[in-house]
């Protein structure tokens, strides 16, 4: 597990190269703010090493993908207004992959007028921002005829309680960072950059652990108190590209090298759930809430065994237990990265917290990763009575922008 | 700047003897949770050590006010049940404190039932819990000899857009830490805690920079790009005890060490404010944004020459800039302790971003600290435009509680 991009440990190496390659682009910046050129001491210089983290836009894939779990996230997703259509479609998405290049690179922001200033002081902080296209994009840009078919919508799951309004989208926008200013900065530039082109038709934040606070600092827990991410597939796995990544040859040709994104926010009933004992959220998990290990034994990575039986003559991972269900020998092979969220939006009108997950799950096609996973959680998943699935998405995540080049440039180009 | 606990650098001594200091902790925490007892690895240490850092509960004066800015932080105000009196409120903060002191090491709460387990991996990452008491919790439980002067209702503003919901309350939390998990692990305790003597009446989520994201980590920047803090009291001052404290002689006896804190959510008209070119928001301000220096010359801490007249013949310092108006001299010596969370909510119903400060600011007195300054700026500071204040509260922090007692102890007790 360690050697997987979203589960290296960060080590001093890497931060001292990360800091180094990024010296330029922060005195760019700080020459602009006025940012204090004094030495730091020597003992800062590790924790600021988490603002001087650097990760790049023009690669081959969109960042924020295989990119380690961040701190902050911000997910927007835009309409195009009325009367925009393709050539400003191009236009927008020209302008956002420029100030993501700037921003990911701790520059200020482009685009017309001058940069907030939020991010000033703070390195990139690993920021990344990732683009993507929803299935009603394609209409309204006279580009049906490049929609790819895995854009199809999502079946209908008996258990969704799904709001239209904070679901879908004709644009995506996943904004990452390990500072919440930094964050914060690249979503009102992102917005900005919109300008009349598109408006936003819902937004979402999200959070996980902080760099530094566990001994591990890849491992993240959800808002129930689970170890998140378990089995998720490493960069180096050998099938990685095949299950996460549109193939060279894929179709459409403009979606190479890229991958599609399931998006659902996923409430948990925190006061329903924190009510079971921790031996009854483990049934209903199937592994171990300290270490997130199977019942039947080892440790988090170790295979569970499906068939063994307790003395009480019982499975000892139930039928319905969620780590059952999911896993991909029970699901034809399905895989997909999942990198998510947790969020918490407060308590509702009836003073029942409205937390839980921001779920991102990231495959080559959502009929052999999200879809067949999900259509066995809904038959009989024990999960399922302590969740609620409140907004969904699906978006074509085109691969990266060479220098130059924008994000879906062969699509809006091609 | 660099000695005061506000602002002084996170050293390594301070952060190894931290984490020397929680390793029983941890190790108690990890024992029931099956925390990975490997070594870490040198490279990772430096970073784990945010996870480590510890905050005292059972000190003279409740933590969170003096404590470093916190990158995560939850408010939360509750109202007693109907019914619930004096005994039950004694009863909710000694449960309260002890979750707090517990919390703060990195245990897991206490309180009926099994821990959540949120917080798992991750050290106390420098919790603090502080408790509060609102003017309305005096009459509820029949103590409304012992409410103190000082929690008379604020004076109203011209400017005020308060939403009386989510303003004031019988009692009142405030959750920070470096962690976002650790905090919301926090908030879930205090929560179950409340059981059947108190039900949340607000609450809202804050954050500040990152640990590590700055060189200079306590230095931070609000939603507006502005450095925040500057000029805020030292606690190495002479006069920090008389403005920030009540005297162990102070009047009513059990507010001995305690401080009054005055909270408002600040909206920030984000969409006006970056209209402006970066003139014209220093001009608001009175000072660069770039390093927060007096448009006079100097640094962030160089005293601005409110008198200088440039060769426009204009003040340099406008008349109603922020920087004037807030300035202790033209005050009365009003000083306060501000120590605020950015926050971010969304987009509201128009598509304006609801965003902005939970400012909070700590005093002996709010007829000295807050209330003469906000009436100055009601009339006349330049900013205001930008800014509307739509929540408003006042609560009695009293002192700390010695270990085996709770906060507010002398007057539940006295």
């Amino acid at each position: 597990m360690a050697d997987t991009p979203l589960q290296r440990p960060v080590t001093r190496r890497r931060l001292l190269g990360t800091a180094g390659a990024t010296g330029l682009a922060l005195g760019v910046t700080g020459a602009a703010a006025g940012y204090t050129a004094a030495a730091p001491s020597e003992t800062v210089t590790p924790l600021a090493e988490v603002g001087s983290r650097r990760e790049m836009f023009h690669v081959k894939h969109q960042p924020g993908i295989t990119t380690p779990l961040h701190a902050r996230g911000h997910l927007i997703a835009f309409d195009l207004a009325p009367g925009a259509g393709r050539k400003e479609a191009a236009a927008l998405l020209r302008r956002w992959s420029q100030t993501a290049a700037r921003l990911m690179a701790g520059e200020p922001a482009p685009a017309g007028g001058h940069d907030t200033g939020i991010a000033l002081d703070a390195g990139p902080s690993a920021l990344t921002v990732t683009f993507g296209f929803g299935h009603s994009f394609f209409a309204r840009t006279g580009l049906e005829k490049q929609r790819p078919a895995a854009l199809d919508p999502l079946p209908e799951f008996s258990s969704d309680r799904l709001d239209a309004r904070r679901s879908n989208g004709d644009l995506w926008v996943q904004i990452g960072a390990d500072d919440a200013l930094v964050a914060f900065h690249a979503l009102r530039a992102v917005q900005k950059d919109a300008g009349q082109a598109a408006r936003v038709r819902w937004q979402m934040d999200g959070f996980n652990r902080s760099p530094g606070a566990t001994e591990k600092p890849m491992t993240t827990r959800n808002l129930m108190g689970q170890i998140d991410g378990t089995n998720n597939p490493a960069p180096s796995d050998e099938d990685f590209a095949t299950r996460v990544r549109v193939p060279a040859d894929g179709d459409p040709a403009w979606m190479a090298g890229g991958s599609y994104v399931v998006f659902r926010r996923i409430r948990m009933l925190l006061d329903d759930w924190e009510k079971l004992s921790v031996t009854g959220q483990e049934a209903v998990m199937g592994r171990r809430k300290a270490d997130g290990a199977p019942l039947t034994g080892g440790t988090e990575t170790t295979e569970p065994d499906l068939e063994r039986v307790g003395k009480d003559g019982e499975l000892v991972i139930p039928l319905n237990a969620h780590a059952r269900i999911t896993r991909p020998d029970q699901n034809g092979g399905a895989a997909m990265l999942r990198r998510p969220f947790s969020y918490h939006d407060g308590i509702d009108d009836e003073g029942v917290p409205d937390a839980g997950l921001l779920f991102l799950c990231w495959q080559a096609d959502p009929l052999r990763g999200f879809v067949p996973v999900q259509r066995k959680l809904d038959r009989g998943d024990a999960l399922s009575a302590f969740i609620r699935h409140e907004a969904s998405g699906l978006y074509a995540v085109p691969g990266g922008a060479p220098k130059g080049g924008y994000v879906g440039q062969e699509l809006l180009e091609g």
